[in-house]
């Protein structure tokens, strides 16, 4: 990811914050990260989020979709070596909409689609849809993505262990860590 | 505890919650939890709270404290028949100030008072104070209490399982679950 192309989605996604009223110390902002998944489209595939607590036991975070933008399908598996059962997620909206697609009967006529040219990557099609102050839990190693309606969305994460070297994305092009260019 | 008195906290808790722009549902509303912890005192010894959710592996809950209420001092023992370590919670503080007390080097003037007459079940005095954005996360089994300053406070905490039935409460006269009288 371009510098530039950072700064820009870290500055929107301190506006989002400030709106809604959600606190951040001066370090957070300024570590304040920006996924692009290794695809270099930001705009239709990333996230923003800031981690508050990330402990071998369980883990605190904010994130921010721009309007469409979409967390790529991923699961979070277990990692036997470690004797770990796999992360366990609860979204919770705060602001705007969140449309969650999970493993399950899927949507007749779901209200999101894929980024373009990314279809194939997009598997499951259950869909729950978050309002502010509504949240789902999710189970380990299932399959999820999610994508913020038009005005962009804010979500809190409750779960376990976030390693997210360990994520497993449904499309084989993504990179989850990020490498920055000037 | 009055239903009365409970309504009221209940009230005024809500009000909170809606001047920080956090969103809680209609049921999250309706069954908003006061503890009084047994002591019939709720100005001075209390804690208000929505529990967004606890699983068998972790907790997020959002709480309240009016100006100078305090969270009695306890800790969160290990459970060795069920293999439980502890409960490990991170707090914080989203509005108003947070004067937390733990284990460790005493305040050599602290901030807070304990509520007259229970000064002999406070005993930890090392003293952190928590402004919006600032957070802080306790070890199983260490013993803590905290207070609101002259404003209030709202306090997010992101745990693991939450067992308010297995805390060990310094004042022997506590009890955790409340009841409700006419
Ligand atoms: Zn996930
Ligand atoms: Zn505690």
């Amino acid at each position: 990811m371009k510098k530039a192309v950072y700064e820009e989605a870290r500055r929107k996604a301190l506006e989002y914050f400030e709106r809604a009223q959600i606190v951040l110390t001066e370090s957070e902002k300024e570590n304040l990260e920006v996924a692009d998944f290794g695809l270099d489209d930001l705009e239709r595939t990333g996230l923003q989020l800031v981690t508050y607590v990330n402990t071998a036991r369980c883990c605190a975070k904010e994130m921010v979709l721009f309007p469409r933008q979409t967390c790529p399908e991923h699961r979070h598996a277990p990692l036997q070596e470690i004797g770990f059962i796999g992360k366990e997620e609860t979204f919770r909206c705060r602001y705007g909409t969140c449309y969650l697609y999970i493993e399950g009967e899927p949507a007749a006529s779901p209200a999101c689609r894929p980024p373009e040219g990314s279809e194939a990557w997009y598997t499951v099609w259950h869909e729950v849809i978050l309002h502010p102050g509504e949240q789902y839990t999710m189970q380990p190693d299932t399959r999820h993505w999610f994508q913020a309606g038009d005005e962009g969305a804010i979500i809190s994460e409750f779960s376990t262990q976030s390693r997210d070297d360990y994520d497993i994305f449904t499309d084989p092009n993504i990179r989850r860590l990020p490498t920055l260019e000037d």
